[in-house]
């Protein structure tokens, strides 16, 4: 997995959501699959705040399934924790589209998690197609028109490899 | 929930599995939803064996969607224990299934849970619809042939309430 | 499973999520088994609106591990739904407490699903013990001090049986 | 995420699952984090398989939390598919070790998912240990005693990227 471009000037989208004791396994962390499902959650997001939910791609025969996913799970989240979920935009292709997402605890600068999801554009029986020209289009206004949330901060040297 | 009905002389089936750790929680012990999921997976495997998986019933168009659920957990599940998933079907009405489970560690008498799932029959649109005959049939002829699995334990007086 | 009492006077607890998408199932409805992590959401944050998180009574060595759960699915749940997750406390016993839950879609009067939860009182190793007394100050004072967050609507004749 | 390393010579454990209801979304194919549960489960029997549980090594205080996971979702995997989940060492270093994955179709040779996952070996608090030697021996003879399950198929060109 090639490390996670940091966002540049690029939008970056955030939610919050605790984690449940659900979440957790007996290490009393968060299951690692469960990032996956976080990656999601920012994803559905993201594209909601552009102005085109996947519920409305799901609606116009266009499916985006995951063909590639990578994460890097730096510090553990833990049950009670409040995460702050960012996604954004890494790559549009022609029909194919790259995320990359940060996790954070509520009040620490250092991330808990990054990761990436690469998608393919799809009708609903299977054969690839184009992005659609609504979805590009509001990708891009979104980024436009929006400046990044907020700095985000150096990871610093705490990427353990 | 009235006590799950103890299967007479019915047909009992049963499917062995592991508790991995997703399956945990940080109270080292298997976190509470993840019971339904094993009674799916014991349902399916009961409608395999008696011929009518519910792969087929849904390319019939026919969907059991549950309408009812309960579980009693009486000791917990832990992380690589064995379970035997135990199912059978407590009632069969003309637009409804009543199945009921037991969840069993290996070797240990005592089970750790029983519960049981209500299913209405639908058109995949949504309207209520009769039980297909195929499956009727092939419930029949499942009890019919059988016997029960094996005897099962007198759970005694460890139920708490 | 009794039917679940409708919350009185008491002080009901509201929280929205989104249905995600690894929520669903394949019959394009949310699975069946989420609506016990919904249960879990809605208990949690109505522990910690009372002042007394679950986090803080694992700290003091007090378990309140589920012994019992049912769920009666009325309406499914849809991707992408935004719902509400309300919780109240149903009984406190000596050693075991009793929530009940509902689960609305925004907008629509009729709930989704109604359940309930029965939690005993344990220590991390297994004894069971009373309830502590700061989890009892704290839901008496936050049922006095609170008035139900909302009227409910009457669920009228929709429950089927 | 560099494309996971062919197992050359080396020993491939291999488990079946079926895929369940709750494993779908509505997309109608397994949700993408569910790999992660599926690679757990291969990896957890792998090191059953070679004398050495996951449950043993917590038992000594040693736990491998999961530090970076990948995965490619090259088919997908559909309800009630026969999968066999295969697991194998691909690096093992003093105090990490990595693992890698294919998921496959019964009776179809093109893997449906490949990935990996790397661990750090860490005391309970957290302080990095060196993988105890009963892991590294008990791995080394499992590697020199048993012959590959059985050929592994040339994936083919079927890798899009």
């Amino acid at each position: 997995m090639s490390p996670p471009e940091r966002p540049g000037p690029r939008h970056v989208f955030r939610l919050e959501v605790r984690v449940f004791y659900g979440d957790t396994d007996q290490m009393g962390v968060a299951y690692y699959a469960n990032y996956l499902r976080w990656f999601e959650m920012a994803r559905n997001e993201y594209l909601r705040a552009a102005g085109c939910t996947y519920a409305r791609l799901e609606s116009e025969r266009v499916r985006l399934p995951v063909t590639e996913a990578g994460c890097r799970y730096l510090q553990p989240a833990r049950y009670d924790d409040l995460l702050g979920l960012e996604a954004w935009i890494e790559e549009v292709g022609r029909v194919r589209v790259r995320f990359g997402y940060r996790i954070c605890r509520d009040g620490d600068p250092e991330p808990l998690a990054t990761g990436f999801t690469v998608h393919a554009c799809l009708s609903p029986g299977g054969p690839p197609k184009r992005l659609p020209e609504s979805l590009l289009r509001a990708l891009e206004e979104f980024e436009a028109a929006s400046p990044p949330a907020r700095p985000l901060p150096e990871p610093g040297g705490r990427e353990r490899r």
